[in-house]
């Protein structure tokens, strides 16, 4: 199973229109920021830090001190990631060079033992690998592999490559040569290891991916240990203590709860898939599955969001998903969706992939503004402005999206996943060809199977897909597998106008076929107006009712029900009228049947409220919060 | 107007129990607490720090250190205040002995110039008056107060009151004479100093405590400042920043929201309320009646809770009322007693009194076990076990009351408020007796009107309240001014079974006679089971209902309803069937017809769930939680 990205070409009407913005301007802006370049928003100075590490080898001092988090390499790194993935569709020899000019200096940052990392070379040259609780070295290698990886992937020159080589030649040295106890407070660097090992194919880097998923909760004080040994904390403190918050409660094999940090806890499951994946470990693979279940079934939002309290940016309990205070972050779905592709490739299985494209479509999306220049980090269900974001307990859930972030990691990471989704919706085994998302363009195919299938479709709001077939001889001898969504309950499925002839597994069919350049195969999904219900062990959506349309979650937002949700209930009968319209960069909005409460200006009355008719308007939740502050709710009460 | 309390002796099924648990177990338990007598609790150590200040100053040296919260001292202080309330209508010699030796070493722990302070005195000798934010000397001397003053009226006894003058004496001489800046970080002060000017007439007390209430507010940076000089702090760090915690962003007389610590704030407006009606400063009056009307129109639950998040256990936003993690600290509802006492005599409105007895019958009896032995502190109205309490986002909110706390505030001020309840029932002025609650037993009448008017009544499940007169001599002439609770729809007044004649005003019926012993006065209320509803802007509330009987709010407990409570809904036309009751100390239960969900194993589904009828059984909120860990909500969704 090989990565897709660089052999599709996107063509897609909503898909398209975000890799675009991320080419003309999310990957332009993050690299003013990072290099300092924006005004009002807050000071990156990530390449301003490897400019100083460079001077400290150099010079033995630097003119300035280090600033941001701890972690404000990987902001780099994830840029040069989706700039990677960028230049490959569209080249452009101005942002190479200074994406060259970036990895010259990170190289010139490289100490002569491998090593790399600004927070420790500018500010504390002493205290290398001393903290791995909370200093990221480990996290920023491995979002640093990653953009190697990628760097060299799409544009071949492996400068970058080398230079994370040694740095994970480094790392080997030091917990498997040298035999250091430990692991990373932050997961990352399992997953992209093993992302360097299918790259390189060097044993080493698997080895050493296995040896931190191996360590991991093995020892579950190594934290506390360290923290006493150590006697210096990045945030002050003396460490958290909290093990489930680093999913180090107990081996990783033996987990069976998606716990602590949201974002660390689908990083590493996304490492131990990978790794289940490459050595066949069924244990391992076991663990994933149950870990995944755990998330799906008992801890997911409905949007694809996970984590459900701010604090800790954590996953709490099953069944606890509050809509207002949700976390939800944004890198949070994304380290998801990186999960489900890795579950995808030890299984073929639509579970895996239909959350693929409900946190892809919904969560990761509504991350970013229409406009790319905004991000939420968090992304609630439900917002009250007025209380979003002002109410002590709901501070942290803003009403629009704020410009950058001090902990700027989610902006880059939708940044690279977006541009390289083709990974996400294509996968090839042998002769057959997995579609997992349904996103226009076009997969060349170079292996057993040569030739091209384009994928044309007006999805997700056009209720059609069509694959056709330019074999580079007479034929294409393959077998396509179609993931058949979840809320289409009736797909209809036509070879060249006449009902195809296929398998279903596991929610995926299988046409098996020798397909010419005249073949056309169709899907008709039926992408009817759903209600979506709760289990009723969810609190908070107790009699009531989200809506969904084909891959979309929708909303009620207040700028087109003037400006008052909490008054709006939908009724059980009521059917949904769906429109076309251009707002909001061109949606579907839905209009369903409701019932409006007058206001009552007491408090509490004894009195029930008055119901009148009214037109409930939704809208996709991935463009709300583009229209200013209003209110905003998923999950409607239903009468 | 006067307090009523030395003179109501108390005849009530209900709150006679309360009486009795607060004077049998309550009481003496919290001595023991006290003391240190009780094994497996947090230990207290507050006695012991009086010994310890005693030791320090008849030694210069102590054999142990200081322990407890820095306002430890109130502990005792609110002990002494209950059991003086004790003793005046159960004369107990051995405790008032007990309390007498406590007053003792109370009066030991003194210094000459009339400081009083175990904290400072123990521990930190040098820093009195130095930090007013946190420190709580003003608090504490407040507490002591109003003990010292309860200790005069009910045993006659002035040596604490002697004491407590001493103390306010050197507190006047700080900031009224020699001109010290500053208000106290938790007030207390000012209605305590008003207690005692009541007692004692002195204008100095009444001086004192318009200062504090005048100063609040005016230098809003106060508190910063005053953490700059200090350079030292209680709880480490840089004190708190936060003006509105401390009720201090704006001066007294100019605020219109009820922000911050909740038990801050309700005792800074009863002392407001206080001053104004001596004062008859109409500002300030009219700045309580604009706070009061912002807390009980936009941030009261419906329990008479108060105080929506744990952070800063403090106020939050308008319609910002969470039932899952409120706060709604068992004292902040107190307090609100405290300061609907103070409104009533500003102007007698059944809308103060109204909810004097929503608080009081539900969010603080629910504070007490029916043992009287574990309290809530946090009184949530909503509890999912396994969720509640555990949730990062939840650990405040405890499915069953705790034993004790560290931070004791909750208990003895519930003793206290439960073992004077007289002065909240009643009040009078010149020739009306005001009836605000309907608490059976006798009052005594011994100004201008003389004789006892007995209240005879089965309330708050029974619906009739019998009043019967005892003259002195022939008749009473006199008015009796009694509420006509909000939830009676239709209050029936008969006098010698005939309808009466009276006059209504601001919610109370005027009856004006010259009553003798052959008069029976009588009311009957409508006691049906009432729904109520919530405004549509609170969120949490939004398509449900919650259920009262009188002044009870009911709500639904799983040891009732086959432990799941998420599946219920209540029929929008059912009628609710009453049922006298045995358990739980003896209650009317309700039970109304409802749907039952099925329970659906995935968390997502598009297929409604399938609804069954079923009985729900609901009972008083303040009965809950007592038969171990089980689901409860107040709020339900209607069907």
């Amino acid at each position: 199973m090989e990565d897709r990205m660089k052999n599709f070409t996107l063509d897609d009407s909503l898909l398209g229109r975000y890799e675009r913005l991320i080419k003309e301007v999310v990957i332009p802006y993050q690299e003013k920021v990072l290099k300092d370049e924006i005004p009002d928003t807050d000071k990156s100075h990530a390449i301003e830090n490897f400019r100083l590490a460079a001077q400290m080898l150099e010079n033995g001092v630097c003119e300035e001190e280090f600033y941001g988090m701890v972690f404000q390499d990987s902001d780099v790194a994830k840029w040069l990631e989706a700039a990677a993935y960028s230049l490959y569709h569209y080249p452009d020899k101005k942002l190479e060079k200074r994406c060259d000019e970036v990895i010259e200096l990170i190289g010139r940052a490289q100490h002569k033992d491998g090593y790399l990392n600004t927070y420790f070379t500018v500010k504390e040259p002493d205290k290398r690998w001393s903290n791995l609780e909370e200093a990221h070295e480990l996290y920023c290698a491995g979002h640093m592999i990653e953009a190697a990886v990628a760097y060299a992937e799409c544009t071949g020159k492996t400068k970058l490559l080398l230079i994370m080589c040694r740095m994970a030649d480094h790392i080997y040295k030091l917990f498997i040569e040298e035999e250091r106890k430990g692991y990373p407070g932050h997961p990352e660097i399992e997953l992209a290891l093993m992302r360097l090992y299918s790259y390189c194919k060097n044993e080493k880097y698997k080895k050493l991916a296995l040896y931190f998923i191996d360590a991991r909760g093995v020892d579950q004080d190594y934290f506390i240990k360290e923290a006493k040994k150590r006697k210096w904390s990045v945030w002050g403190g003396n460490g958290n203590s909290d093990k489930e918050y680093f999913q180090c409660q107990m081996p990783v094999r033996e987990q069976k709860k998606a716990v602590g940090h949201a974002v660390r806890a689908v990083y590493l499951y996304t490492g131990m898939a990978a790794v289940a994946a490459s050595t066949g470990d069924e244990k391992l693979k076991n663990a994933c599955k149950v870990l995944w279940d755990n998330i799906v079934q008992c801890r997911m939002y409905v949007t694809g969001a996970i984590g459900s309290a701010y604090e800790g940016e954590a996953f709490t309990k099953d069944y606890h998903l509050p809509n207002d205070t949700a976390y939800a972050e944004t890198c949070a779905s994304i380290g998801l969706i990186f999960f489900a592709k890795k579950m995808l490739s030890l299984e073929i299985d639509s579970k895996y992939s239909n959350v693929m494209e409900r946190a892809l479509y919904n969560c990761v999306l509504a991350g970013m503004q229409l406009d790319g220049k905004q991000f939420f980090y968090v992304n609630p269900l439900e917002v009250i402005p007025g209380i979003s974001g002002d109410a002590v307990s709901q501070r942290h859930v803003k009403p629009i999206r704020p410009k950058w972030f001090a902990c700027a990691c989610c902006p880059p990471n939708a940044a690279r996943l977006l541009s390289s989704i083709g990974n996400y919706a294509w996968s090839i085994q042998e002769n057959t060809v997995y579609s997992h998302l349904f996103i226009g363009g076009t997969l060349k195919l170079d292996d057993s199977i040569k030739g091209e299938l384009k994928l044309v479709t007006g999805y997700p709001y056009d209720d059609t897909v069509v694959y056709l077939f330019k074999p580079k001889q007479q034929i294409m001898k393959m077998t396509l597998a179609i993931r058949l969504p979840d809320w289409s309950f009736d797909t209809r499925i036509m070879l060249n106008g006449r009902k195809a002839d296929y398998q279903v597994k596991k929610g995926y069919a299988y046409i098996k076929g020798e397909f010419t350049k005249e073949d056309e195969l169709k899907l008709c999904f039926d992408m009817s107006v759903r209600r979506i219900y709760s289990s009723n062990r969810v609190s908070a959506n107790n009699g009531k009712v989200a809506f969904l349309k084909g891959p979309i979650i929708y909303c009620a937002e207040g700028a087109d029900n003037e400006e008052d949700i909490l008054s709006l209930s939908v009724k059980k009968s009521a059917n949904a009228v769906v429109l076309k319209s251009d707002k909001l960069g061109g949606i579907d909005e839905i209009v369903i049947e409701g019932l409006k409460s007058s206001t009552i200006d007491t408090l509490y009355s004894f009195e029930t409220m008055k119901l009148r008719s009214y037109d409930i308007k939704l809208i996709p939740y991935y463009v709300w919060g583009n229209r200013g502050t209003n209110q905003m709710r998923v999950w409607l009460p239903e009468l």
